[in-house]
Formats: structure tokens, C-alpha cells, sequence
């Protein structure tokens, strides 16, 4: 079964198979092992992801040679994929992802490459607030991806709660967002205050922004893990050190 | 405005009218300000939370006596909610729901007592999976959190990746799932591998079920925080001590 | 000079000799190293603080024998202490307060009990919030204290963010203080929010009510710690566990 | 109502007006709501903070290009801020600020740029005391900030408790303060002594500096936080690793 | 060799000839090796603790059976110790030791059942002083250690520096001794204190009293260990949880 | 292909098909997962993990009811393990084992039950050392395992580094085994001392016995871990609080 | 006895006679007392290692001068070493290797120089596999150390449990092996699925690759220690800061 | 009184008059407190310190600049001092120390400075050992402090418990000492060994050497820390960071 030739369609009729008992579900978990990926020798690009989860892996840059990355960028590219982004691309990586694909767009500050083949059709508003300034790579991170995965984004930075009053002004994109993402450092209470007010899903994003007893992001990923706001669910990849 | 008047898609109506530049945007906070909440003296119900946010809120019965657990649920009732849900409720608390609510349901081993008024039509499935049968008290608390937010729950406990073949016989109803919750202690590896198999968002709850290292449930939140599968989010607030 | 006959306002003079010139440095520290205490012999009570700092010492009762407890409550009475406050006082420790002092007032949910000998006219407006219903506690403790130290004490619980519609109410009383108290656990956001909008200073104290990844009060405390409104100090000893 | 027009006084008027029952709560929200900002695109400035704080929020450096903060302070300035405060500012950041205001004063050492544009008249005597020659530039904040408040600012520098003899010059001017400052690293044992002497309200504020077990200052925030004298509050916001 | 028949003068002078050549350092090795113990089969009591420290081991009783302690006992004392002292010792514990020496001494508080057989001839003084009260039982444990070593003890309780005046009558205590002890919780100044101002080395001793961000002890241990006084050594074991 | 057919022989000789290539990896993926386990409803038994791992698992006893203790440990025989353990085991879990399996053996300081149906072989030698008495349940467990697993167990207890000597006795059993257990609390020094001088794999148990500074077992973990000797390995399952 | 004529199996005779009386337990721990030891006045190197462990230490270059390393490495050849591993070896570091032993083999990326003078014969095999692509040198150091020992390496990198069908075609070799490595970072799920699979013991070893919450290593550390597979045990030692 | 006229006879014949009733402890205070101190500006050099603690403070030059080391070290000279130590101190600091006095001696590596100017007559032994080559920084700091002292210092390096036998040869060293010194890291196991076998005190000191879990120190502190041999105290301020 070719990557090609395969379509998430399948799976599923595969999977209701199982589920009517025409097909055992060790059978289900033998199709599932039996997805192919890139062997390059240094890396095992899982060209797979795409089918099985509707978007394919980010790469992270960090700790990979840029021969590495030109490498994987092209196999994802010639695997099908939808689009590629790098993570914590330096200027080497992002030279490297550019070899590959000469199209891609960068992002120095945010450290990130990218390029878009075929975007997914507009699937839903993502809104994206930040409690401030220095917040904005890993909101530009947030914002990219998302619109990869084919949302809408509109962002509004520098809204944190010291001056709530801010806040007001992104408050119709928030209603309506499908998703929010808060991005905060520090005591983070943004993401309390926003997961109160609004009915789509807050997804918290800690950074490392901040000083004294910020402790790198330590602060803000323990707040927004004890949000007494409800629907507040935490992803803890951006704390950064630059 | 009284509560009852109110409904979500005039809130909805308002805020459009700040988008159109009819209603400024001061004024539609405003409107969120003038929200009502039941005062009973030693805490004040957010009544308004149904309206605002799809769910009415749940009452933390650990630090209430049971007649402020039984005040409050009887106000919550009385100001329209579609269902209530006492969580961390010992015999007292749970002595103190039936009081207020005769038919109520309980679950001992999960410290639970709720009351479903008008629970919301069908809107979707959640499939649960948990690593062992000491998570179970969590695995049935969101379970109810679920099914009185209108979700059709399906539950696969003692998963654990120790014995993966195990995950099989669950794979159809993680891939047909909208939302997957993986609660787990330990090492919490079963959010990792089910966040790399299935397509639906995976909330990840960290229990502090385990001995050795597992800290009361901190390795665990750590592991899900860390978790490199991709739609992978943590939400911490069941991590517990009998 | 014994204490009956000491009064702050010598201290003072004492002290702008120094300045002068007409003393030298180190007869103030003599002077203040002359002071007297009551030797009990488990104890030295500091039947000078009121003196140096306006107000008495508080008494721990954790960890004193009721006897040794009662005996404190004297001799701070028979030195001329304005007021004794007893801290984390249980049953036993109320009983030896009130042995020593019938009208001693006691609040068996704070722990506390105290006498009011001689208060302070009034000296200014303490508004106290908290986060929730179950940081009542240590609301109790604040208001006692600053009440005793001759402030006129506003409180409003139950105020948390995660309905900051709540707050409004309480926003007059947090404008005309001349100190604000937040007292909150979880993600402590409150003290972000409030510190955002009145000009008084504000004090921030964490609790440990909450659970997750509240872990006993340390979230709230590094929340409140790296709030970013200005105007927040934290003090940090009413974090607590039953 | 332009900020121009807007006074403190104004905004005092309007809550006696809500606590008299003339105006509902939640008008009063929607007032603060309608507070301007300066939209920057990549910063919305508080500029209304100083009406409703007293004081313009000082602008941390790190992690804003030079461009950035250049705006910021011009836009503070344009917006009517008695004064401008840039902490944590490198050479690059201190020239933007001159760039802004060929007139500002610098502190390489304590990495600080700043203009007093109209500081209010003299509100009170802060009296700042160090442990050592190494929390020099945590007390040049503390210093800076104070003044442009409108303080009488009085500095004692290396006056730790391992010598205390050396602290009994610096005794006058803690007595007739009326706020003191501690800054320390280590084990900031100068916070307890000192906060068991004055009758002021103590800011303890904990630094880096220090070795061993300093842990970056940890121990000093634990120290401070745990004092036994009273009166003693803690701003942990100086911890810094240059 | 029997332990009967060894000295500490033998074991010195069989070193020296290792320093003179007349011995291999590994022949030196093989007498420590030589060593005897009792072996009860639960226990290997190092009955030649004394010939090679100047003094028997202690015996921590938690975690070991009445039974066992009063054989480890017995088997002390047959063995020639000259004195024995068991520390955390219950009730059942302290029975255990005076069934087996109904002479012992206990200290119930404290938790500890000595007995004193041939003190060593008077060794020096050891003042112990105290922050406060509650940290009474640790107190106990060193003046006990110190009186069974042959030490002459003095101590000086609740003399923390939140009224540092009640330190003086001390003085004169901590000037002559040759050891100085300090016990104390919370931020543990009483160290820094004290080891500003005495000749002797100080030995801080942390204890588990304390409330708020005391953290059981953690503090006052990060503290005593960060102390910029000269000459302080930490010893940690007596952090305690009753 | 029924688990009673099976064999770990036959697993092994599919998986070299795979190797010679008549066999595909999918395929033997698809075995695994074909893999049987008994669904008790709370709890899915592995039953194929004796034939996958040559040992049974072990029975966590602790947030499991006596019945399901009860239920699982007749399935695990009725399923043909060779063994079974259950580790944690408060009096009424041991007495729902002995309920399923009546000649079952208890340990109640160890808190173990466990049954031996069918030990392997003698398959090498363990030696267990312990760093002090109270480590004995750690003991205990590991001695159970190692021999329902086939082992020859010695044990040497109380051999801590404190009196070095009393290892000696020890040595000849150290160096000929083929596998080493050190158990210890504290410093966990015997691990290094031990790891040091042995020529078989070191496996380091830390355990929470001891007091101050130990932290429940942390220190012990962490000086484990960084054990500057070869060879040295940690397993932290046995932590424990009683 | 020189460490030429030496052998390990006359340290077995020798130990052999311990066990049947022939000679005293102290006796053998003066033999290995007598064990020499090259002192080159920096360090003393164990040249007697190999003897007692099969293998001679590994030389940490960090924090050694290159001269230090390059004296090192000769007296280990000179001592009879089988093999010579440098550890985190930088640029300067690889040289003095090179210098001593031209024929070294080096390795940048993994920062490792090391020679094979006669590596034992084959003795195991070991399969090393890794979460991802920056693990790389910590699977290299894993690699070179077990070949010098003598065994065969067999490395899959990249198979992380995100893409868990990755993992298939690594399954015979892992079923094969007597030994089984895992290197990861972030939340290293994949060691409890390798150790679920696998009846070889395994060796997990936590690696600081990742970002957000990895924390440097410590959640895979963690994640490690609480793995609930049986049969794994961990090895810190590799946690890195490039 | 000045310094030149005060001897310590003099102090504590002061002490002893209060002792009998002569004068008055708060005397003894004032006495105290009259001590003089040079005031550089920046620093308050405690020139006194010699003659309350018979040795002069050691100056920690990391965060002072140049010139401020230089003027400190002048004025310590210039009040008498018997020795200077310059602590942490880089290139520019040991260049300052020279200018000062250029007979003073450096060491690079360890990064210290001092002059001996008058060292008290010898005073006992003081046996230094460390655990590894990579300690020498901090062993050198801790031979220099113990000679200005007027200590005979005997060191013995890297003789860690990983190859015990090279302990051997220190430990007539070790058994004459009047106060031994262990430094180490990792996982510290040398401090307990040692501690186990001498009379004498023994100062254990942490170092940051190691890698893995050693956290920069904190393993190595904690096994201190919690060493189960008697007679171990922990000084923490040599964790170093280059």
C-alpha cells in the first residue's frame, strides 16, 4: 500500500471494519504498523503522520546539522506532504531549509522556516492574544502553525492583565474564536481571565518571558496548570531560552 | 437583562455589533460586567457562567462545610443550570447534594455527586483511556464532566503501554473519537503513543496514582508536558491525594 | 528606663540625638539592646515590640503546650500589650487563651483567638478579596490582624477571576483603601488583576486551597511572586494545610 | 472622555458616585474598560496606568529591539507620563532611549535608563539598605524608581548581617523612614534583622548575588519569605543573572 | 586483637609506623578491617564505633521494632559503650530502652531515652541557642548529644533576632564557647547572627518549624547553608516532621 | 494461535523469519498484537507478558479493592503463570490473596503475598546488601522477586558505609554474584562503595528511610544516579511511605 | 603482587578461600587494599579497575587540562589497559588523545576519542535505540562503550513513540538482544514500550534533547524512574549541556 | 577605643565582667556595636572582624569591579589584617589584588589572590582529600583559607570511593588530622566513607563537578547533607559554576 494511494477515507473504513467485527483488531493494529516512513539514515521521517493525524511533524532544528534538515524538508516534500515547518531554525537551518525550498518563508525572531503546499480549506478561527511584548515568538510560532492547519488567525498582543482594560478591544474575536490560544509569561493570569470569559477551548502556552521569580517559565506553566478558569488545557513546548 | 432572558446567541448578536462598529467595544464589556451571580454571603455563584460558557460551573466540595455545599447547589439549580456537579465530596458533601437534590447520583470512589437537569443534546464522542485501575477515580470523573456537557463517552481503562498490545482492542474508538482524554500516572507514556495514533485533540490528565518516583503525580505531569506527539494538551487539576 | 516609663516618641528623640550628632551610633543600638523582655524560661516574650514597632508580636500556638500558651497571653497582658492575637491555634490552644482571658474572642475555622485590650484609633481602609469560598481562613486571619493593628476592614470573597464579572462590586471598596489584601491559591490571577487596577499598595498572600498542580500554595505563591501589575508584595505565611 | 481630561479626582468622583448607589457597578467597570491605550502595533502602552496607579509602569528592555523601546518612550512621553523608566536596558536599549530623549539619565552598571519629566513633590522618606557591594544594582533600581515616585530616597550599602555592628549608622535613618527596602542575596538575613527594628513596613527584595547554595537567589526569596519579624513583604522581581 | 584489649593510643601508634615506613598503608587498612561487630541478624552493631570516633553511634529508632532496639541496646552496653542514646523514639521505643537499662532518661517531647555509663572527663562548652519555642525538641537532641560526649552545655532558647535585643543576655554565652549550636526554622537569621558575632565555629542546625513558605525546613536549610558569616557549618539531620 | 501453544521458543523463531526476510516486521508486529489478556472489566490482565518477558508482572495492590485483588490473582493462575506477587499488600489485600490461593506466603512488614507455582530453574546468583536495618522491607521485596524469577538470593543487611568494615564480611558474596541489589536510604553511599569494587551489574534501590535532608528518598535517588562508580543502575519503584 | 602477574581469576581463587575458611574476611579486603594505582600528582589513575570490573574507567575530559589527559591516557596504555574511552571530549581534549595514541579513533559530534588495544571477544549483543535525531550522541557514547567491552552494537535511532510503526523494524533486533539500551528525551515513552516488549533487561538513559518542559532531562529522568514496564533500570549519566 | 588598642584579651575580659555581674549584657552589646569599620562608600569593610573572629573576612570578588577590589584589599591592609583572600577572582580581579600588593600570590585555576602578611603561629592539622582531579579548584581554595589560618594542610586528591583502595594511603593523614576537609561532587559518597572512619570533625564541601544528575551540585550537597556517619557538617559555598 503506497503512501500515494492511501487516503485517511481508508483508514477509517478500515477501522469500521474492525468495529463490525469483519476484521479482528490486531488486524487494525497490523495496518497501523505497516505505514511506511523515510529512512535517511540519520533520521526516520514518519511521512506516515499526515494520514494518521491530518498534518504532518514539525521539524525541530535544534540539534540536527543543516545537511540534516535539507534533507528531511526534501523527503517530507516528495513524500506529499502539506506543508513543512521548522522550529528553532537558526540562521544555518533556515539557510538549509531555503536550499530545499527556495519558496519557503522565515522568520528570524520567531526562529522558524516554513512553506505551505497545500494548505487544508479555512477549517475555523484561532485567536491568539499574548500578555506582552516580548511574548511574540512563540505567538508568530502559534499563528503559523495554525494557519497551516488551515485556521484563521487573528492575533492581539500585549493585552496582559496589569492593564485588563487592553483586553477589551480583542474581547469579539475572542467570543468567537473556534480555539483560543493564550501565550503568557510570568504569573500568566491572562490565561485565567480569558479561559472566564470565553466558550471555545483556551489552549495555555507558557513562555519563558519574564525575570525574578519567572524561573524561565516555571511561574506561568504552574499557573496556567491551576487555572480555576474551566476548559484551560496546557502545552508546554514554548518555553524558550533564546 | 435578567438571566432568563438571556440567551447565548443574543450575547453572540452583541458582540457582532461591536465587530460592525455599531457598539464599541468598552460598551460589550460592559454588558460581560453586568453579568449576575447569586450572593449567598460566603460565596458568590457564578450564575452567569452557563451563558457565558456552555457549562455551568463545578463546586469543589473540599473546603466547604455541607451547608454551604448544599446553599450553593441549591442556588445553582434555582438560577436555571442545566446540571450540577460536586467534585472532592466526601459523605458529608455527598450526604449535603442528596439533601438538596434527592435524586442525585454518587460515585464514593470517585468523591462525586451530580445532577442532570437538561443535559445538552448529542454533540459528539469522547473516548477515555486510562494505564491502570488506580486511575479509575479520575478516569470516572471525566467521564461525568463529559457526559453532562451532552458527550457520548466511551471508556477503555488499564491500557497501560507495559502490556501495549492491550491499546488494540481501543484503537477504533480512539481514531472515531472528537476528543480523547488519556488519564494516566507514572510515567504517563500512554498519552504519548495514543497522542501519536489518533487525530482528534488528546487531553492529557496527569494522576498521581504510583509509588517510587512517580512524586504524587509530578513525573507524570512532566511526561505529558514533554510528550513529542503532536495535539497533545495537559489539563492538571486531577492529580490527588485521598 | 523601664518600659512602663518608655514611649515611642523618646525613642525618637533618642534617635534624632543621634543625627545631630549629640550621640553617637552605637548608643542608639545600646539603647535598643537595653530593652526589656519577660523571660518565661520556654519563652523570652518580646514584651518590647510594641514599643520598637507599634503593634505586639503574634503568638504561634503550633507547637506550644497549652500551658506555655496561656502563660504568653499574660505576660504580654501584664506588660501593657494592646491586643494578643494566637495563630493556628486548635482546640486545646483556645481553651489556655480564653483560661487566661474570658473574653477573649475565638474563630475555630481560622484557628484564631485574640483580645482587643486597647486598639489603635482608626487609621486608615484595609479591603480585603479572595479567590474562592475555601481561602476563608486566611481571610478571617487578615481581617483580624489588621482590625487589631486599628485599620476599618472591608471584605469581599469568593471574587476569582475565572467569573471576574464578580469583582465589579467589590471595585469601589478596593479604590478608596489605602491597602488591599489578596488572598487566593490556584493561580492566585486575582492578585494580578487587582494589582492592575487600584492605586493602593497590594498584599498579596497565597493560600493552599486548590488542588492539581497547586502543589500546597507554591503556584499562587510564584504567580503573586512575578505578577506583573506593579504595587504586589507578597507575604507568604498563611499558605496552610489543615 | 480624552485622557487629557481625565484626573484622578474624576475617576474617585465617579465610584463615590457607585458606592452611593447613582451608578451601578458595572457602569463603573465599563469606565476603567474605556481607558485608552497607545496601539504600537507590536505594544499597546498603558497610558492610562498613571491615572489609575499614580505612576507610568516602567518598561522592561529585554526583548524589545531598540526600535521598539525607542517608540515606547515616545509615545509614554506624548501621552503625558511624569516620567519614563527602561530597566534591564543594554547598550543598545540605553541608546534608543537617548535617541527618544537626548536628556534621559543612564546606570550602565545597573543596566537603567530614565527621565523625570514632572515627579511629583516629595510624598516620604524610603530608606533602601544592601547586604553587600554586589546588590548595588538591584538597590540603584529600587533607588531610581522610589524617586521618580516622588520619594526622599536614603541609601546604605553593605551593611549585612555578618558585621552588624556596621548597620547601627544606618539605624536613624530605618527608624524615621516610612517604607524601608532590603536588598539582599545569600541567606538575606538583613531582612529579619532589619524587619524586626523598624516600625515601617519592610519590602524585602532578594538578588542573585551570592554563591554556593544561593541557588540564583532562591534562598534568599525563601529566606525573606519565611522571616519571622513582622512586617515584612516580598517583591521578587530584582532576581537577575546579567 | 580484641576490642577489649584495643586503644586508641594502639590504633595511633599502629599509624605512626605506617608514617614512618615500618607499616604498609594497606597493612594499615587490614586492622580497621578487622574490626568487630555484633552481628544479631537484623543488625550489625559497629561496637567499634567508640574506639575509632571517641564515640558509640546513635540509634535511630524509627523504623525498627521494640524488640530489635532493646537488643541494639543490650548489645551496646555489653559491648563497653559508654553511653547510649536513641533518638525519634515513641512510646513503645523508650519503653524498649528502659526495659533493657531501667535507669535510662527519656525526654518525651523530644523523643529520645539515653543512658549515660562513663561520661569522658569534661571536653569544653557548647552553647546551644534557639530562634524560638517550638524548635525545643531539636534543642534537647543537642544538649543531650553534646552532654554524653563529655561537653558542658548551655542554652539559650527563643532568642531569634525578630527582637534581636533578647540576644544580648546570650552574649557572654556564645563568647567563651567552643561550640556554638544554632536551632531554627523559618529564614534561620539567628545563624548569620550569630556567626557574625562569635569566635567558635557554629554548627546550624535547620529545623522543621515554621509555617507558610517554610517548606518543613528547606528554607531555613538553604539559608543556614548560603550564611555569609564565617565559620558556619550545616548539619541537617534534625529537619523533623512530629 | 492460542497462548497455550505458544512459546517463547516459537516467538523467537518467528522473529529470525523476519530476520532471513520471509517474514515481514509488519507482520511480526501483527503477532504481538495478537497477543491475548484477560478483560476483568476494571482491569485487563496481561497474561501474555510470561511468555514475552519470562516473568509474570507484579500485582500493585495499593488503590485496588480486595475483590480485584482477588479476582486478578486467580486469573493470573487460572492463565498459567509460573508466579505471583503482590507488592503493597495492606492486611485485607493479603488476605484476598490468600482467599484466591490459600498456601500463598505473606510478609507483612514488607506488606508482599506471593505464591510460586512453578519457580524456574536456578538461573545465577543475587546479592542483596542493605545500607541499615530500617531498609529491610526494600529488602524483603527485592528477595521475593529475584526468586520467584529463579535466582539464588543472599542477603547481607546493615552494611551501610558508616562502618565500612562490616562490609568486608560481605566482599566474597559481593564478587561472586552475578547481579547486585544495594538498598539504602540517606546518601546511599554503600551503592558507590559497593559499585566500586564488584565486577556484576550494580542495580541501586534508593529507599525513603532516614530523616532531615534524606526527603523521602530524594537524596538517596540522586546520589544514585550520579554514582561515580561503573556499572550502576537505578530502579526508583521502591520509594516508599508507609 | 604486580598488577602484570595479577589475574581475575587468582582474585576469585583468593576469595574462594575466603568462603571455605581458609582465609579471613579482613584478609581479602587487605588484597584489595593492596591494589595499585598510578599517582601522576593530578590524579590518581585506577589502573587496577580492569582487574576488579573487567574494564578499565572511563576518562571524563572535562575539567582536566590537556595535559592532564594526554599523561592519563599514557598511563592507562602503560598499565596494560584493553581500551582507553575519553569522555566529553572538546577539540582540545580529542588532540592530547591523538598525541598520546595517534591510532585513536575520535568522534566530534559525540565529543569521544578512544583506543582498542584488545577489546575481549565477543560476548552479547546489544541493541541500542534512540527517541530522536538529536540523541545522537549520547547513542554513539552508549555504542563505543559497549563495543570496547566487547560486545555487538546494533543502533535504531529516530523510532520515538510518536510514529510507534517506526519502531517495527527495530522489534527482532530488540528481541535478540541480551542487552537493550534506550536513549530519549522529553517524556522517553519509549522506554516503557521497549521495556514492554522486550525480555533483555533495559538500560534507560535520559538525554537533556527536547524543549519546553523537558526541563534539561528531567522529565525523561523522571518519566524513566516511574516506568511501569518491569525490568528497566537507569543509567543518569548522559543527561548534556553541549 | 581604637582597633590598634583593642586586643581580643580584651574582649572577653570584657565578657567576663558581665558574666560576673560587673557590667551589664546590653553593655556588652553597645561595646559591640562601637566597633569601627572602614566606609570605602561602595563597601563597609569590617575591619573589625579579625578581632571578633579571629581572621580577617575573605573578599568575594565576582561583582565588584577592579578598582573596588584593589581600594578593599588597601584598606584591609591598612587596618592591620593578618592575611587577605581574594575569592572568585578573573584576570582583571587578581591584576587589581597585584596593584594593591604586588607580593601577593595568585592561582588561575581556582581563582584566587592573597597575601599572608602575618600568619598566626601553627595550630593544628587539617587533612584535605577530594573526590576527583576536576575538585582542584576548590580543594586549592579551601588549602589556602586553612594555611592563612595558620593550619599545617595536607592534601590528598582524587581518592573517590570508586576505587576505595587509593584511600588508603591518606588515612594516616586522616587519622591525625584535627579537622578534615572532604570535597567532592557527584554523588559524594568519599565525605561518608570518611566520615565513618576518622575522629576527627569533618567539613564536607560540596562541589558542581560531575555531570548527569548532578545537578550542578545538588546531588552532592543532598549526600552530604544526609551522610549517615556522625561528625559530618556541610559547607555549601564552594559550588562553583566557571
Amino acid at each position: 500500500m503506497s503512501v500515494q494511494a492511501s487516503t485517511r477515507a481508508e483508514l477509517l473504513a478500515l477501522l469500521e471494519e474492525v468495529e463490525s467485527g469483519a476484521l479482528s483488531a490486531s488486524s487494525a493494529l497490523e495496518q497501523l504498523a505497516r505505514l511506511p516512513f523515510r529512512d535517511l539514515g540519520f533520521a526516520r521521517v514518519d511521512t506516515h503522520r499526515e494520514l494518521r493525524q491530518s498534518a504532518p511533524e514539525a521539524v525541530l532544528a535544534e540539534g540536527k546539522a543543516p545537511d540534516e534538515i535539507e534533507a528531511i524538508v526534501r523527503a517530507m516534500l516528495e513524500s506529499g506532504a502539506s506543508s513543512v515547518l521548522v522550529t528553532r531554525a537558526d540562521q544555518d537551518a533556515r539557510a538549509a531549509v531555503l536550499r530545499a525550498v527556495p519558496e519557503a518563508e522565515v522568520d528570524e525572531r520567531a526562529r522558524l522556516a516554513w512553506v505551505a503546499v497545500s494548505v487544508p480549506p479555512a477549517c475555523g478561527q484561532v485567536t491568539v492574544v499574548s500578555g506582552g511584548t516580548s511574548d511574540r515568538p512563540v505567538v508568530r510560532e502559534a499563528q503559523v502553525r495554525a494557519e497551516l492547519l488551515g485556521a484563521s488567525v487573528v492575533v492581539h498582543e500585549d493585552v496582559g492583565v496589569a492593564g485588563i482594560h487592553r483586553l477589551a478591544s480583542a474581547l469579539p474575536d475572542l467570543e468567537r474564536a473556534d480555539c483560543v490560544v493564550v501565550v503568557a509569561g510570568q504569573d500568566a493570569a491572562l490565561a485565567s481571565v480569558v479561559g472566564g470569559l470565553v466558550p471555545a477551548p483556551v489552549i495555555a502556552v507558557p513562555t519563558s518571558s519574564g525575570y525574578g521569580a519567572a524561573f524561565g517559565g516555571v511561574s506561568a506553566l504552574l499557573a496556567m496548570l491551576t487555572s480555576c478558569a474551566a476548559g484551560v488545557a496546557v502545552v508546554s513546548l514554548s518555553l524558550f531560552r533564546s
